[in-house]
Order: structure tokens, then sequence, then C-alpha cells
């Protein structure tokens, strides 16, 4: 499809569109078109929808997770094991890992993970304030939630080379699901066997 | 995935999202984190873009084509045929035929087909304007360029039935494409042939 639209207005919109991930030209025309047939009230509730979430969103300022509050609702909660911390690399992991119903502890995002090629060291990481965490409570359990590829890997041991020192138990999640899938996309059952069966980390490395 | 993000926020974003067709809660959620991670005038651009096309937006007076002015850019070309209307059903035709380059005539949107099913008569479609162009111009020929299913036939035929009495050539376009796709999803050359080996409507129905 060429640029041939009669109207600019149509072809920024679709612009804007296929500028989200996985949306070609074609999709993005769709997509608006379904947009322009609704009322101006319901365009302008979708539109401010991304607007307001911007504006107004916040950081959990323990655990990084997405949050209306300062502290999230899972940091929050007082039904949560907070001697234990799920670490994992963005809320979409948290979305996953609560949807399987096996874990009560809490959680810290990593915002990433270590990845040289991309120029991502462990200082574009929430990393220092999960050793801040690790240092100033009595935490019982560092669950490594990550990828199983090679940036996961490497975040990973960077991980338990940092908190095996301050004699906090370092465990990993079992790789119940496929090795290289993301978490978001596993199915529940395996993915809450995987956090059932969390090995020691150090058993995850002698493989 | 369940309904536990800790975010009202990221709720509703999620929720517009997933209001378009085809998107789904987890990509709708992979879509919104994407939109944050940008900076607010990128958001604010992202938005703007569709409260602006639905409150700017005109359609053309004469062929009901998406335009910024009265008369759309290919109504207003002097390099257009204008005793030739192509009738389609919706303004993503005209972009799939116009992409072809095989056309040089001008358009008519119907804006849908009759459809008992949906309650969709002739009234409620851009049908009488058809005629009263019909009327009004020394027109050549219409080109009915619909959908080869049971709702394009009809409407074809119903254009037929009130065209013909008005002494105007109607043709309709050679079904090069696949019965029952879509014109938008037609590749070009099928699409440009189809155009190109236009047939007279009265043939089409002996088959």
């Amino acid at each position: 499809m060429n640029n041939s639209s009669s109207s600019k207005l149509i072809e920024e919109a679709v612009d804007q569109m296929s500028s989200l991930p996985g949306i070609g030209r074609k999709t993005a025309l769709r997509l608006v078109l379904n947009l322009l047939e609704r009322e101006t009230h319901e365009i302008d509730r979708f539109s401010s929808a991304f607007t307001k979430l911007k504006a107004q969103i916040k950081f959990c300022e323990k655990c990084r997770n997405i949050s209306d509050e300062q502290l999230c609702s899972i940091c929050n909660s007082k039904s949560r094991d907070q001697s234990q911390i799920c670490v994992v690399q963005d809320i979409r992991d948290i979305l996953a890992i609560e949807s399987t119903s096996q874990y009560f502890g809490v959680y810290h995002v990593l915002g990433g993970v270590i990845s040289p090629m991309d120029g991502i060291g462990p200082n574009d990481l929430n990393i220092s304030s999960l050793i801040e965490r690790a240092e100033e409570k009595a935490l019982k359990e560092v669950i490594i939630a990550l990828k199983g590829n090679m940036e996961g890997e490497t975040t990973g041991f960077y991980l338990f080379r940092k908190l095996d020192p301050l004699n906090i138990k370092v465990t990993t999640i079992a790789r119940g699901i496929a090795v290289g899938d993301d978490l978001e996309y596993a199915d529940e059952i395996s993915l809450g066997r995987s956090i059932t069966n969390r090995s020691p980390y150090s058993d995850s490395m002698a493989k």
C-alpha cells in the first residue's frame, strides 16, 4: 500500500499507530478506521488513557513495579512475605507470575538485563536498590526469575555474586519452562511449577 | 493473564488498547508498556493523532472518501476521468485500487453493503448520492468493485437495477482476485488486472 491516502490526518494517525511494535501499516489503517467509526468521547477516552498513564504513573519505591501509589499493592500487602524477593526483568513478568497464584513473596523489577551488545551494564539496571533491600531487611531468599538466555544467565550470575556474600539464599526458578521463552507467554502450569521447583542458584551453575 | 496489575492506569490503558479489533489483552499490555517507555511529547503526539483525526476529518461531498477538504484530492484532480465512477465499500478499497495505478476515474464510497442479517438496507448506504451523481453528470461508466460474497453481489445487483435504466454502462471488476477475499489484502497485480479486465455487469449475472 503506498501513501496515496487523500488525508494528512489519516496519514498521521496511521504513522502513529504503526509506530507500535508488530503493527504494520495495513493493520494500522484498519485500526485507525475502526477508531474513526467511534463516537468522539470514546476516542477521547482512548487517547487520554495513554497520556494520563504517562503523566500519572508512579513506580513503586521499593520494587520498581508500576504503581498508582508510592508503594505498589504487592509491597504494601500484609499477606505477602517481605523476606522473599523475586527478581524479574520487567513488570510483565510480575503479571505472569502473579497469574500462577504460586508465589507469595514480593518482587524486584530490574528494568532489563545486562547486555554488553546493547550497551546495558549493571549500573543501568535497578541492581543497587536490590542490594540495598538485601542489606537492610532480614531477607531470607532472593529468587532469580530471568530469561534462560545468555543475558538472563549473565545477569543472574552477576546478582548471585553480589548477594551470596550477604548470606542470603539465592535461588533460581526451575527451568520447567522452555529455555529462551518469554515468561509472559509461558503457560501458567509450567510457570507455576517452575516457581515451586526452584533450585539453589549454585546448582544451576553446575549443569 | 488475570487483571492483577497493580495499577488502575495500566488497566485502563490496556482496556482501551484491547478495544481495537484483533488486539488481545497480552498484546495490548505489550503495546502499552512500549508506549510508556516513550517521552511524554511522543505519547502526546500519539494520542492527539486520533483525537485530531476525529475532530478535523471531513468526508468528500462527492464521493464520501475521507478528506481534509470539502472535496477529496481524487475528485478535485483534473487528471482523473470524472465520467467513470468506481463504487467501493469503504476507503480502504480506494487505497487498494489506487496502489495498483490502473484506475484513472473517480470513486464512490458506499460505506458498507446491503446486509439484511445486520439490518443494513439500501437507505443506510451512500446509494442515493450515487444515483444523483449518475443523473446529474454525463457519466459513461459505473464500475462496481465490491466483495464477491452474498452481500457484495446483492448490493451490486441492486445498483445495477438502479443504474441500468439511466443508460449508464455498468461494469464489475473481473474476478481475478479470489472470491470472498477482501480487496485490501489482494496482491496488486491481481487487483490491477481485475480493474483492467472488468466485464459488463450483465455478463457476471449469466455465470
